[in-house]
């Protein structure tokens, strides 16, 4: 009996480390809204054309928006699959997840600071960077810990799945956790020496080559799945 | 054991991803109140007759935040008793799920924006119709999307409830979803063509309206079930 | 299988039910803090003496942020321990439980709204009663819709506790329910008709009213558990 | 069957307590950020030097997030450490806990009044004491009702526990709880008798006496442990 109430109450704690991270995510993706202010115009100049325009006025915070709920969708998506797979976990995982929330927290401000920026002939005239700079590191941060996270996971040293990760799954895991940062970090090199605007549209991008690379790794994966015998 | 285990987890994984629904929820709809700002008076100016007129203005704000409180407490349940029947889920729901909580999500932006100038005579004055627009667009949304998941998870191909749900009742779910959204819309061409003053007591038709097809459907229900030999 | 799964899963949107409280209630009581704003003085007026005095200003804050803290722990206590009895739900549960959240995602608000203006001098020179009657009310309202749950859930007709509660625990349950609501309520003659500054004190009585009545109620238990044979 | 279901029922009740306090554990770290305001220029002024110079002014408010992000991090895990010992509670375990989650609720604004007036000039050319000491008083509060909770935990008189915490590692769980608010108390005579500038860097030498303190209470455990003949 006390043996099965331990291991309830191990699983327990895992639950309580997972759970405490998806109301982290919870509330960061439901802050982002936050930062998109209501307009308030003057009593006097209330109409629908000036209320039009000042929704107009906020399309680039509501894009920011949507960009970064889908991130950090994505990105709890990915926390979701990491954990479907954790039987255990010790000081340093705790850590590593801690970082992982600091910057998903971190998400909403960066959100905001760059897309009250992003408002286009102001970014483009004056070829903005510092905003997007901001955005940009705060996604790597994201990926980076998100890749140091798979890379402890997957480890089989620290037995932290039961049972472990098929080395080939856990590769496929670590490319992805890298692919999202790098085309966020790409935008950069765009922006500061080609034009700020292309590097803008630059994450319009990432549906597509998510697609290109799982189809990809879907036929690598078939191929070393037929060439070892019977796994 | 390994078996029961992988069972648990993969259970496990659907509990977190109605439980990190139920957080974006939970805080949709307490982030409601943060856009009713408390009057602020000068000093000079502060009598109970001065804070019980800013009370008064502040009554649109009032109302919008127990209607939208109600429509996310309503869509909740809705959600609840819809995971009620799901036992497994693919990626395809998990992004529904993702685009029915954007809209959630979005809700006290809308209903900020709408009850922040549906403060009376300037709306009925100046027949103001985007900041209606933009909230009867955004409710849309959350049913359009709640219909597309009824639709999805209702199909028996995709396998995602246990046992399959009785087709009778799926179809009056998807009917039920598609209900809310069609009398917000209906306030549109009356707030185009009459009034916006008729548009806006609308929405106190819903209890109503859901009553009586409530009603309606039991009474069908009753007659099919009559129909069918013994199910 | 099916059925101890059916079980499971109902019990399972019990406990959804419940957490979507929790959560209502955590976000409410840490968005208290979020109504008292960081004093921001002029960069030349900086000085200790300067700070000092601007969180003197803060006090009412961080009283009236020190008794809904309470209060709003304490409805949760209360809510924790009734929905310990509760085995099962039914539509009407799930709205009064909606209201009961509605009142208590209201509560950062009025307890805002209340401290602004209870900042002493003010309230009492003015004898503003306007910002506290709000409040009262508030608490009333969360306070009924309690009572009104607990009378909904101990009625043995609707089946929603497995074994039914024991009617002399029912009763002092929904006593207690009724009783911080009317300390409170008792404020607002005593603020009308006698002086506001008396009122404003009156919810340090509740922990000495709360302690008194537990040992009456308790003495009362007992004497009632004596009369009866073999309970 | 019933006996099970109440044990059961007892259990979830325990991890609703433990799933409220990491909800609000999981708002207060998420609403720090919500304290570091977007830089907001002039629409002529805006350029990437500017929008620079306004990120590096908000320096302080990052290093007071990182720090509090943390901190909160730190002390839910110290949370996490001791709900798993606990298989049982009271109201007065109750009452700590709800203490220990206001200090917690309080740490977004403390973090943010701190931080406000830490931009560094001023902070150290007027010698300001108060935004710290409120900060370092919030910190101790939060420590002090720790070590109380994990005093009342290990009781073996009131049970909470099963089985009883061996009283070696009470003692150790105890003295860890006051380690970090002595050496934040330990900022206020350094900021009061030498210099502010010197109190200020002072919570970087944590991670230090936590690495040294970990390595001598591990070192004394051997010892003890040695000492006892078959534990």
């Amino acid at each position: 009996m006390s043996q099965i109430h331990n291991e309830l109450k191990k699983e327990f704690q895992l639950e309580r480390l997972i759970l405490f991270s998806d109301a982290v995510f919870a509330i960061a993706i439901t802050l982002l809204v936050i930062e998109i202010k209501i307009p308030e115009l003057e009593r006097d100049a209330v109409s629908d054309t000036a209320l039009l325009h000042a929704l107009g006025n906020l399309i680039p915070k509501f894009v920011g928006f949507i960009i970064s709920f889908l991130l950090i969708g994505l990105y709890w998506a990915v926390h979701h699959r990491m954990f479907g797979f954790v039987t255990s976990y010790d000081g340093r995982l705790r850590f590593l997840n801690l970082m992982f929330l600091f910057f998903i927290a971190l998400m909403p401000f960066s959100t905001g600071f760059y897309s009250e920026y992003a408002g286009s002939e102001l970014l483009f005239k004056r070829q903005l960077k510092v905003p997007m700079t901001f955005y940009v590191l705060n996604i790597c941060c994201v990926g980076i810990v998100n890749y140091l996270m798979w890379r402890y996971i997957t480890n089989p040293k620290h037995k932290l799945t039961e049972p472990p990760i098929d080395p080939v799954m856990a590769g496929y895991a670590k490319a992805r956790a890298i692919m999202v940062p790098t085309i966020f970090l790409s935008m950069l090199p765009v922006a500061y020496f080609i034009d700020v605007k292309y590097a803008v549209y630059m994450p319009m991008l990432i549906p597509i080559v998510m697609r290109i690379s799982k189809r990809a790794i879907n036929k690598k994966h078939k191929a070393v799945r037929k060439s070892i015998p019977a796994a």
